[in-house]
């Protein structure tokens, strides 16, 4: 496994430019086999920015077979090494005495919004405008939908016709998996994955008004709120918690007739947001209006981003967020290597299986079994 | 500890009727050292049908002091054996060929819908309704909001005033913790105590659009989902998924003008609905309408409610989901004792206090942490 590593870094070493990707690899993916490609094949694709490759290695994040995912661990491995390795390189060219906080190559931006407000031409048009300068986008999603259907309802790539032909950006749809705590952690992954590929803009898109935006927030440098005018908070079901959240509120469809209420409503949030007590970030939240369908305002939600990113780069609270972030990273993968070590002793499932039985017919209650199976589990390490 | 929780037990044998509280505990309770009350002490007011033991064992549910945790549990520990008892009781007075599959003493029902769509004014109407009707009502929430500002939306027991002032009901608002999963597993042991303590009926309420509703419909029996006609689906933000776990659709507000419109909406989702495949439980999900302002419908909601319960306790289905939902909170119980363990181990957290420096000065990617410290714990042990 660990010269398997190694033999990717190796191939790392020398692909700081993007790298042709060899005839023979072309034909091994297109073959049956490309499912026997190493992980240092992946990310000698990632790195040379080969979308086939990079769409390959995030459904590897998103398996559930221990083989896909100990492949998949290597490949976010090599990822992070390369990007901790380029940080070094730019932080060594400057002072010494500075701490190691190297100017991040990428912006990642959560944006939300009920259904309805526009959120799919929202991205459509700030995307459109970003690649057409030049940048790299992807787009992913978070939202762990329907237990049912396991469906997702952020899965339908077609919704972002034009953004999806643009060469510079790729759609991802939100994994479609059981728990959030599990989407969220191969989106994290897939963030990754993307950055190392080149793109230098991440947008991560959610649903709904929960939970799920508070894990959006938990990944994102940037967060953008889109509200509709007129159609009363209320029936919006944006909880204070998510307003809270916001480094911008944007009031979207702010044209024809509904640019005066747009207006009307920029007022008054931002009248509402200074009574909220100041982030610790040293950004003002800021109202603006715009419309996805007429461009209007499109380049000024961009201005705004950087505004925040030149403050909140030079305070440092960009570095520390991301700091931040890693820490709970760290303590959500503990949580899944104690999981998987306990659920894959033999002696634990064995034990499960009977005591399962035993709940169901009503024999133990649910306390104490999981009582004995952590007694059991603790005893015979 | 295990004497106490059979001194707590011999305490129960001779409560089946509800026990007068003697003085002396009274007196200790009003005293300043009432928080050194024994869990006897607390299963012996929770029987007896005491409110403010009842809220006393439930606030010790949710602290997380580890003395707090140590009697909460011993509290859940007696509930559960009492009901275990209880219901051995019931099944044996039945035919032996029968399996062990008693007729719940309760039934839990969830309550959710986006904000504006009157979910305090229904519950009150509903809950008056019961109460008044003789059953004691316990009224539970699910609120994991704002991470920032740690209140609960749900909070405000004054928004059901005729209800608080009922006998018979209980309210409680969201324990404002921070992870949906924390919260979920209070609210859970709640329930028990609530039981244990008498009430035939759980109301579990939860707001907004997201993973809470999942989180809602693992605890419960019944899940009731309100909506307003005419306001459009997409604005309501009502997800399929949502739509998906209802028993019942109830398009609230019908009444005035509105009356026609919501008769509307009802055969429209009716319709909607024939769409989806028949759930396992044999039951077909109704739609209905009603006015909890003019207490229209509110009478034949609970005549829905007890067709669904007559149905799903014949075929056994409501046995089976109960069991099934056991099996969930023991495998919840065992991610939290696995954590537990983990984190209360001195070296890791000297270890863990090391790394997390680490991180912040990004000499350590998170992955690879949290990969040292699985090491460091699995090595040692």
């Amino acid at each position: 496994m660990e010269h398997k590593i190694k033999s990717a870094l190796n191939v790392m070493e020398g692909v700081e430019q993007p790298a042709q990707i060899n005839t023979e690899l072309v034909k091994r993916l297109h073959s049956k086999k490309s499912k026997t490609l190493t992980s240092g094949e992946y990310l000698d694709g990632i790195f040379g920015g080969n979308r086939t490759l990079l769409s390959k290695a995030i459904t590897l994040i998103e398996s559930s077979l221990p083989k896909d995912q100990e492949i998949a661990r290597q490949i976010i491995d090599g990822c992070l090494k390369k990007k901790q390795k380029s940080e070094f390189n730019q932080s060594i060219s400057k002072s010494v005495n500075q701490s190691i906080c190297s100017a991040p190559s990428s912006i990642r931006i959560g944006i939300t919004g009920v259904p309805g407000v526009g959120k799919s031409t929202f991205i459509e048009a700030l995307g459109t405008y970003l690649t057409r300068q030049g940048h790299k986008l992807a787009v992913l999603a978070i939202d762990p939908s329907s237990t049912r259907s396991k469906g997702s309802i952020l899965g339908d790539k077609t919704r972002m016709e034009a953004l999806s032909a643009e060469p510079n950006a790729f759609i991802r749809p939100s994994p479609s998996a059981g728990s959030l705590g599990g989407v969220a952690r191969k989106t994290r992954e897939t963030i990754i994955l993307c950055e190392a590929a080149g793109f230098d803009i991440i947008f991560v898109e959610t649903v709904g008004v929960g939970q799920s935006e508070t894990t959006v927030h938990s990944m994102v440098d940037f967060f953008l709120l889109l509200m509709l005018a007129g159609a009363g908070d209320e029936l919006q079901g944006i909880k204070r918690g998510i307003i809270e959240m916001a480094d911008v509120i944007l009031i979207n469809k702010a044209d024809g007739d509904n640019l005066n209420k747009a207006k009307a409503a920029r007022v008054e949030y931002a009248n509402a947001l200074h009574l909220f007590p100041p982030a610790s970030s040293g950004w003002q939240p800021v109202v603006d209006i715009c419309s996805a369908q007429s461009l209007f305002g499109i380049d000024h939600v961009w201005e705004i981003i950087m505004d925040y990113y030149a403050i909140t780069t030079e305070n440092g609270f960009f570095h520390r967020r991301r700091m931040e972030q890693n820490k709970q990273i760290m303590l959500e993968t503990i949580e899944a290597g104690l999981h998987q070590h306990f659920f894959s002793r033999k002696d634990i499932s064995a034990k499960l299986h009977r005591i399962d039985q035993e709940i169901r017919n009503g024999l133990l209650n649910p306390y104490s079994a999981a009582q004995e199976m952590l007694e059991q589990y603790f005893r015979k390490e």
